[in-house]
C-alpha cells in the first residue's frame, strides 16, 4: 500500500497535515467505501473488455491457482461483493504499523525542517504494534502444462505463455530483467522475426509479475486470429535460441545499454524518484544500487541467459492461453 | 511531424549524426515503408476492438465530415492501403525545409559546442524552398444535430457529446482549458454527480481535439448500457448549469490551481521540457508563457465560462453518439 503526495513547496504543510490524517485518523466513511467499492467493480468489468487484460486476469488464474498471485491487486469481484468496511479497516490497521512504515521525499524541501515535522507523526502518531509479516509459501509455478482457449468476440487474438520466475530478492532476477529486455520492444529479435518476416502481430514482447520470491514470466503477442499458431512458433524458437546460447553479444550489449539507461530515465520526475528510493527501502535493497546493477548486468553473458531459459522457460511448467473469436 | 532523440550526455555526437541522416538523407525503404504501414493498418484495427477508441474515431468522422480533422493522425485504413511510398517522400520533402523547422535542446548539454554543430545541418543540410502552408479552412462544426447509435458487443456502453471548440490561437482558448478541466478529474461536479449519487459510469469526463483554428470539445463516459440515457441527462445538466452562470468561485480556484500546477508538473522530464519549447514555438506562443497563462487564468470567471458554453455547447451543433450493445 502507497499514499502518494506532490504539492508546490510552499504546501508542504498542507501536504503533511493530508498525509498525517490518513496515516493516523482515516474515516473509512461507509457511504465513500461503497462508492470506491462500486466504482472498482464497475472498472474491473471494464478492464474485461479489452483482450489483453481479460486474457492477463485469466493467465493469472491459470497460471496461480490457489497462490495470492493469482488476482491483480484490484481484486476479484466476487471478494469485492463480499467485501466490508470492516475488513479495510483491519488490513489498513495491520499494514499502518511504525515498523512497517517507508517514508520518501523527493524534491525541493527544507530537510531540517521536514524532520521536525515528521518525527511526532512517525514516532507517536503511528501505532507500534508489531506488524505481522505475511507467511504465503513461495510458488514453484504449475505442476504441469495447461493449454486453453478463451472465446472473445474481437478482430485480434492473444496469445499468452507463462512459466515461472525469479523473485526480486533471487540473485538471477537481473538475468530476468535481460531476458525480459531481449524478447520486448522494437528491436527485439522476436518483434524483428515476428513483424518483419511475417507480417503478422500487432504486438509481441514480454513482461513479468513480479513478488519477492514468487514470479510469473509471460510472453504474448496480439495478432490476426488465423496467425496465432504461427505467433507460437516464433515465440517458443526463440526460447529454443536463448536455451542454445545463441544470444548475441550485440543482443547483449543492447539489452545492457538500455537497462541501464532506463533507471536515471525512470527517475526524471520527483514522483519517480521518491517512489523508487520507498520501494528500495521496502525491498530491502540498497538506495543508490546503479553501479551495482550496471555490474550485475555486465556480468551476464549467453551462457547465463541459457541457464535461465533452460530451467524456467520449461514446457512442463508453461501456461499458454490463446483469446480468439469462436 | 516530429523527431526526438534522448541520449546520454556522451551520447551526443551519435543523436546529432542520426538527425542530421534523418533530415537530410532518409533513404525511405520501400522493404521497410510496407512494414510499417502494415503494423499502422494492424494497430488501427486493434484500436477498433476498444470501445472508446471505436467511439471516438467514428465521432471524428460525423463530427468533421469532409475536413481533414476527421481522421487521427494514425490515418484511416483505406487511404493507408492506398499510399504508395511516394506519398510519404512528397509529404517529408514538403515538411522538411529550413523555414519550417524547429529545433529544441533540453538538459545537460554544451550551448557552444551544439550550437557549431548544428549551424551547418540547419544553413546547409536542410533544404531551404519555401513551405507551403495547408490553406484548409477553417471548420465552425457540424451544421446540424446528429443523433448515432452505434452497435458493439461489449459490457460496457460510450456515450460521446462533441461541440465546436475555439483553436489555440483564439484568446478564449483558456477558457475552453478551464471548462475542460471543470468536467475532468474525479473531484468535478460532473464525475461525482454521475459516480457518486447515481452509482454509474466507469469513467465520465471531457477532452479536446485541438487545432490552431478549428477544435472538438467532447463530454464522454463509460457506463451500463442501461444507464446511458441517465449519464447523458447528467451532461444535459451539468452543461445548463455552466451556461447558467452557476459555476462557484471554488471550483474556478481549484482548475485554475490544477491547470497552474499542470504546467511545471508536465515539464519535469528533459523530453517533455524540449516538446514544450518546440510546440510554442510552432505554434508562434512566447516560450515562457507560464506567467501570462496564469493571468488569462486568473481573469475567468463564472460569467466567461457561461459565455463559452453558450456559444459553443450549442445543441444544433451537437453531435452524439451512443456505442452499446444490440
Amino acid at each position: 500500500m502507497s499514499l502518494a503526495i506532490e504539492v508546490l513547496p510552499s504546501d508542504v504543510d498542507v501536504a503533511l497535515d493530508l498525509l498525517s490524517d490518513a496515516l493516523t485518523c482515516p474515516t473509512f466513511d461507509e457511504a465513500t467505501f461503497r462508492i470506491e467499492l462500486d466504482a472498482q467493480i464497475a472498472n474491473l468489468k471494464e478492464e474485461d473488455d479489452e483482450i489483453l487484460d481479460y486474457g492477463f486476469r485469466k493467465l493469472r488464474e491459470r497460471f496461480f491457482g490457489v497462490h495470492p498471485f493469482a488476482i491483480a491487486s484490484d481484486g476479484r469481484i466476487a471478494d469485492l461483493e463480499q467485501l466490508s468496511r470492516l475488513d479495510v479497516v483491519a488490513h489498513f490497521e495491520r499494514l499502518v504499523t511504525a515498523s512497517n512504515v517507508v517514508l520518501a521525499v523527493s524534491g525541493d524541501f527544507d530537510r531540517a525542517n521536514l524532520q521536525a515535522r515528521l518525527q511526532p507523526l512517525l514516532e507517536s502518531g503511528i501505532t507500534t504494534k508489531p506488524f505481522k509479516v505475511d507467511q504465503t509459501p513461495n510458488y514453484p509455478g504449475p505442476a504441469e502444462t495447461v493449454n486453453v482457449v478463451e472465446v472473445m468476440d474481437r478482430e485480434q487474438a492473444v496469445v499468452l505463455q507463462a512459466y515461472p520466475d525469479v523473485g526480486i530478492k533471487d540473485e538471477r532476477y537481473a538475468v530476468g530483467e535481460m531476458l525480459n529486455e531481449l524478447f520486448s520492444g522494437m528491436s527485439s529479435r522476436l518483434f524483428e522475426r515476428v513483424r518483419e518476416d511475417k507480417g503478422m502481430a500487432y504486438y509481441v514482447g514480454s513482461s513479468r509479475v513480479v513478488g519477492l520470491h514468487s514470479s510469473m514470466f509471460v510472453f504474448y503477442a496480439g495478432t490476426h486470429p488465423s496467425q496465432a499458431p504461427e505467433v507460437i512458433i516464433e515465440i517458443d524458437a526463440e526460447i529454443a535460441r536463448v536455451a542454445a546460447g545463441k544470444v548475441t553479444e550485440e543482443e547483449l550489449a543492447r539489452c545492457r545499454t538500455r537497462l541501464k539507461a532506463a533507471r536515471p530515465m525512470g527517475r526524471q520526475t520527483i514522483g519517480a524518484r521518491a517512489m523508487h528510493a520507498a520501494i528500495n527501502l521496502t525491498y530491502e535493497l540498497p538506495l543508490a544500487d546503479d553501479a551495482e546493477h550496471a555490474e550485475k548486468l555486465d556480468g551476464i553473458d549467453a551462457t547465463a541467459m541459457a541457464e535461465f531459459a533452460k530451467e524456467f522457460f520449461d514446457v512442463e511448467r508453461q501456461v499458454r492461453m490463446i483469446v480468439q473469436p469462436a
